[in-house]
């Protein structure tokens, strides 16, 4: 089907082509990409900007000896293809398919999984010293995005990348964005050095097009101003990375192969870390992601002709940016913080209507939560929008700044649970067992819109401590609106007397479910909705099991720490003489597949639940 | 006593000394610092170094209405005794008494609880824009040591509050220290500010420094090189914070009170965020400590003529110092790392025997463990070694990039438990749980300084995958050598009929003290050193429960996630006819106390636990 890309197996076979064979190699890799994703979604924007850097990268290293580190790893398409995993490319981020990240379990090239920003550098440092350690000399890349640089931690390796004087190459893949535009006074610094410096890599030229500048004929001190400026200007991102170590070079034309295998080249050789700072447009070579690249940051399958069509249906973000609208109207001092993910938590009407109370802090999850704690002593309510999975950068934070002092901070943990076709990082199974430890701090869980309504009304308004609400990616899979809501108050959604279906948060939906099954089978389940995971009503839930005397717990949590645990932990406590089993995701990393293939895994189906409620109550 | 320091109740009583008297309350604050110190212990050598500098801060703020945050917080005795603390300051660190860090449980003038570092820059820019949105006009500064920089949540903050434009003023305490040497480029870059800026925060002089140069009479491009090289050492912090939206002013002489606050006067009505960089001496004052700032850290009571003595004593981080080394001779492939902890860690002997396998990274929890997994990946086996409550810091690390893909890194948690006189910031009580919710992960608790050693050995010899080893503060309580290390075996260090006692760590010294005085009682107690925490040997466990009938836990975490909990919660499933109590931290903050009285709170005493056993036998 295609000329060039069908052949590869390895990079090698890229090796040797011309010019006019890589550009049409370029479009190939476009053109497949665009396919696949319009097919069966995924990364697109990000991935159609690194096409050339992906050729040039590996056109200059030998991987898998070398070591190329992908930042995030969702640009790791184009890399995909270079390396033996076309034919694959369709399988992306569905049952035992392709990863939509990096991944060494499906090649020897991927060097890691990875699915969190601002990793690279830290990982890339620790191959580099390795290889010292260890007499060998492999040449080791990471290649992070202007986005990831706003994460501390990619700070702390340029810190010690700069001190350990190290061969390292880092390529600064530097497209203006992260998925929502980049914040922050770094990325307004690189924004400069783009636009201030037409010249690729050379010092000679900085030097030189200063020298012009000292005939000006103008007097003494302004043109000790102005070459001062010239200066700042041209040698910005050498001072700036180089004070730290680091010898830069660029920035160069990300979509010129032939002027970053000259960088690249050059870099790879030299004997210390050193940043390339390669300029890429993301969603080059599709028109439609090339304006508007933030929504073709991941999408779903398309029409590759019409592009994407706007998301009208609801989705709990939506729910809660509109909830917390109604509520700041109401309530000043209510304001909302979100690490670089305003479009994707739903934030976006918030952050046009109430700018002054609006914070996007870029990928930044740690200073997110910081932010708010002193927000919080500052008398203001703060929001912290966050994906559970990256809620765990900002763990310390949560306890130490927040926790600690009692801080009124609300916590809105979206995508709770199982995250299916983003995979393993993304899953967002931990954030009940790592909260659940912290004094001070309480957890809710929404089973339907409604509920989170409620329970964000209750957090902001009535609340004064730190609390979190954990709701899924997606939809709600019921619809509940019974009543208010009371902290520590677990709602009987189900009236029963046989068997006792204990559900949390998305739980909820599939114990009900689970209970028409029985019901045909003339089974009568009582289904309690937990709504506060801490502290959690026991009164309720063993008012109920101490009837049935058989529990079943369902969460889309670890089972560690999650409910489960802590019902039956306390029913021996107490004595209470109750049968209990506990469905929860089991002590393993959860790779990516659909939602119901990952439920069936752990039994949350409502047909395994009533199976085994039945078994339960035969034995 | 005191002829100025004795009178003061807020700062307001130091605002119109002259500058004699000024001299004289420094002397004098020193004097009752090096008095206080050497009584009861505390950090000695940061707060002499910012004698002068929170005396400045004072005269030119209107504390409590401005706020000051006090970055780790170990540095504000001096802030306590200006404001109205003075009395008190004999009680620092004990049971009752004073906190080692700010707490605004204590006073209106501390911002917030503090203990680790990084996050004064956060917190503030939370209080300046939370002003902002309450249209208040109070003024916020952080100070900030230069140790705490390499934290890339200051990072974060600062490339947020460039961004901000709001007022906020950041003091750099430059006294070119964290507890050990500092590390890391950034460092490097700071001491050459400190060394080739002689001026005091005037851009005029900068400039008037650079005219002189354009009359040198060189050739054009020397020239042109010449000042190239010149504006980068004199404008460098300038050019480094400024193209990050932060005013530059500095350095300046920390102990001037005169210069500093002519600074700090010009810098909180700066329309937008500056930082002032100023010079400290740390221990300045007190000749032992000048010379060893690190030794006067944080101390015990010592003798204020003779100083400090040699700490000849054996600890568990001794232990755990030693072990390494001998592993590490023999095993090639063995990498100590440290987050500025070489020497609390007892990584001293290591760093200087395999300097190229030992890496300080500075302040900067999160790269640890991400720069360990990029060794793993290396094929190079790390020790990560870190206290319980600063791995909090790393957690994400820890899940998405060491245990994700299940790389063999070993975490060495020191100050597991209940850190007795550091208080709520310190206690490490929460890792059982934060860590035990993780795939993959493995953790094991030594009893005993031999239990260490074998289980040392056996992570770094014959483990594969990511495992911690948690042990507590200080010296073992009872010596146990009986045997090899098996993972996930528990054992039964005391033979008995009548109640299992199940000891996790240092309760396994408490829990054979129970038994004794059991046994007095004609009691007879088996005591099972659990050793592996995950995963739990159930069956030894329950094997002892099933005899006895009767079982009570004791571990010094936190209850939700940790042993106990998980102990109960299986013999419920199980249906196990035993009756069970819980003995561990219970679900609230735990401020400085002596470890015996922390103990007594949560009922961890040989005769609590006894008398507990003789009720659930009665019962």
């Amino acid at each position: 089907m295609y000329e060039f890309i069908d052949k590869i197996e390895s990079p090698n076979d890229i090796k040797n082509l011309n010019e006019n064979q890589l550009e049409k190699l370029c479009r190939e890799i476009r053109e497949c990409l665009i396919n696949t994703v319009s097919d069966c979604g995924g990364h697109l924007a990000s991935n159609l900007g690194v096409v050339e850097l992906t050729v040039a990268l590996h056109r200059t290293l030998d991987a898998p000896n070398d070591k190329i580190v992908w930042d995030v790893g969702h640009q790791s398409y184009v890399h995909k293809i270079l390396t033996g995993r076309l034919n694959r490319l369709n399988t992306l981020r569905s049952d035992g398919g392709l990863s939509g990240f990096c991944s060494p379990e499906e090649s020897e090239y991927d060097v890691c999984q990875t699915g969190h920003s601002s990793t690279s550098v830290s990982m890339a440092l620790g191959l580099a010293q390795a290889r010292e350690i260890r007499g060998k000399d492999y040449k080791v890349c990471a290649v992070i995005g202007d986005g990831a640089f706003t994460g501390g931690l990619a700070f702390e390796a340029i810190n010690n990348a700069g001190a350990s004087k190290t061969k390292m190459m880092i390529i600064l893949n530097d497209n203006e964005m992260s998925i929502d535009e980049n914040v922050g006074s770094f990325s307004k610094f690189l924004a400069k050095a783009r636009t201030s410096q037409k010249y690729t890599a050379s010092k000679k030229k900085v030097s030189m097009a200063l020298l012009k500048y000292q005939h000006g004929g103008k007097t003494a001190v302004n043109f000790i101003h102005n070459i001062k400026n010239r200066i700042k200007n041209f040698v910005a991102p050498n001072l700036f990375f180089e004070e730290l170590g680091i010898t830069y070079l660029g920035p160069v034309d990300g979509h010129s192969i032939k002027d970053m295998e000259e960088l690249f080249e050059r870099a790879v050789n030299y004997d210390g870390p050193v940043m390339v700072h390669v300029l890429t447009k993301k969603g080059r070579g599709y028109l439609p992601a090339e304006e508007s690249p933030q929504k073709y940051h991941g999408v779903a399958p398309f029409e590759r002709e019409s592009g994407l069509k706007a998301e009208s249906s609801n989705s709990y973000s939506k729910v809660f940016g509109n909830a917390l609208c109604t509520i700041a109207e109401k309530n000043k001092r209510v304001a909302a913080i979100t690490p670089a993910m305003q479009s994707g938590s739903g934030l976006s009407t918030f952050a046009n209507k109430f700018p002054e109370r609006f914070y996007d802090v870029g990928i930044a999850e740690s200073h997110a939560v910081t932010f708010a704690a002193g927000l919080a002593r500052g008398k203001i309510i703060p929001v912290v929008s966050v994906y559970s999975s990256f809620l765990q950068r900002g763990y310390d934070n949560v306890i130490h700044d927040v926790c600690i002092d009692n801080n009124h901070v609300v916590f809105a943990i979206d995508r709770a649970g199982l995250v299916p076709h983003d995979g393993v990082t993304h899953q967002g199974v931990f954030d009940v067992s790592y909260l659940g430890a912290i004094p001070n701090m309480k957890i809710l869980a929404p089973s339907s819109y409604f509920e989170l309504e409620k329970m964000l009304e209750y957090a902001l308004n009535e609340q004064k401590g730190p609390i979190a609400i954990r709701y899924p990616r997606g939809k709600e899979e019921m619809s509940i609106s019974n009543g208010d809501f009371t902290l520590s108050k677990a709602s009987i959604v189900k009236k029963g007397k046989n068997i006792t279906l204990v559900g949390t948060g998305s739980a909820v939906a599939l114990c009900c479910d689970a209970a028409d099954i029985l019901a045909e089978n003339g089974i009568s389940a009582e289904v309690i909705d937990v709504r506060t995971i801490k502290p959690l009503d026991f009164d309720t839930i063993f008012g109920s099991a101490k009837k049935t005397g058989v529990v079943i717990s369902v969460e889309e949590n670890i089972r560690r720490g999650g409910v489960g645990e802590i019902i039956a932990c306390e029913a021996k406590l107490r004595n209470i003489d109750v049968k209990i089993e506990i469905k929860a995701v089991e002590d393993e990393f959860i790779q990516h597949a659909s939602l119901n293939s990952l439920r069936e895994k752990f039994g949350f189906l409502p047909e395994q639940i009533a199976s085994d409620a039945e078994r339960m109550l035969k034995e």
